[in-house]
């Protein structure tokens, strides 16, 4: 049985939560205390993923880390994800944009505004705030002519940039339908899909 | 001719470059406006690169971005950079956590502490810093015990790690040498091969 350690407030364990469960896939869920600190002993470091980072998904008797990496290797391990060579290329494209500039802004500043104890100051705020919306313009601009990120289906790289625009709005502090209104469509798309189910139906 | 859009100043141009050097691959540099706004118009991004960043590689008749995909498409190209499977996944594992976590940190505090016009609030560079020394403090741990990222030879995980730390260690806000020793030896080990040379004469 494959497991995935994570914990439901993690987009990044959602990534991979999705992939899975449109796959079809069994999985189990390997709760992590995120909040406790587990993901930054030691311990857990020495004994799950010295990135100290989840998810982690325990598959085919490894343990694979870095959501990224994950759907990668599920793109070439799952029929309906499949890609060819041309499309790798791309979506690995997508893939890392998101880790650098999408998810990696839009995410910490989710955080540090809903969870993070005490709340930062304002300056930091508005610095991650001005580059997610650099992020999110960039991906409303990419999907205004295209229903999906790469090509005409859903592929890994929508997976991937989804990680996170599917918590509630008042975490996130963004209406797509309002200000982003391609990503709004593309989000419906996403959902469309048989086996979707929001993060904290997914990951509870 | 392969052609590099870039400007010395970014380290992921840098880590294409020095991949195309160490491979003994020719290519043109072409240059970009970054601190003039060539990357944030409207015209470039059509014509160049829809995510406003670079590197772009022109290349076997093609126009690359993001350098962890460019990175990985060199390791399918040159025979010195070549990955078996299992090899493959892990670097890219590592080439994931650069961008999303080490780079991701290290670039944007090395850019608002020297480049940037005003200089940021100070809080905002303490949170940057912050993040940075938890992405570095697990690269030091990793080379602890082995001398490249992953496996006994340089792959394109070195590469992708290296793009900004062999910049002026008074722009980086870093003294390796003294705080990462692992990180400084893995460094001179990544600057012993034929083709390396720092980022202001590789990029010049």
């Amino acid at each position: 049985m494959n497991k995935l350690h994570c914990f439901k407030e993690s987009g990044n364990s959602y990534k991979v939560a999705l992939a899975l469960s449109l796959a079809g896939m069994e999985w189990q869920k390997v709760d992590v205390d995120y909040f406790g600190g587990e993901t930054r002993s030691a311990a857990w470091r020495a004994a799950v993923n010295e990135q100290g980072e989840v998810p982690v998904l325990e598959i085919d008797s490894r343990k694979m880390t870095q959501s990224g990496a994950i759907l990668m290797y599920l793109s070439e391990q799952v029929p309906q994800f499949a890609l060819n060579k041309e499309e790798r290329d791309e979506v690995l494209r997508w893939v890392l944009f998101d880790n650098h500039k999408f998810t990696a802004n839009l995410a910490s500043y989710r955080w540090l505004r809903t969870f993070a104890s005490p709340t930062p100051e304002e300056a930091i705020l508005a610095f991650l705030r001005g580059r997610t919306e650099g992020a999110l313009a960039i991906l409303e601009k990419h999907l205004e002519h295209q229903s999906f990120v790469v090509g005409r289906r859903l592929t890994v790289a929508d997976l991937s940039l989804a990680g996170y625009v599917f918590y509630p709005e008042d975490e996130l502090g963004f209406d797509f339908t309002q200000d982003y209104p391609s990503i709004a469509a593309w989000m419906s798309r996403i959902a469309a899909n048989v086996g979707w189910l929001p993060p904290y139906e997914l990951l509870k």
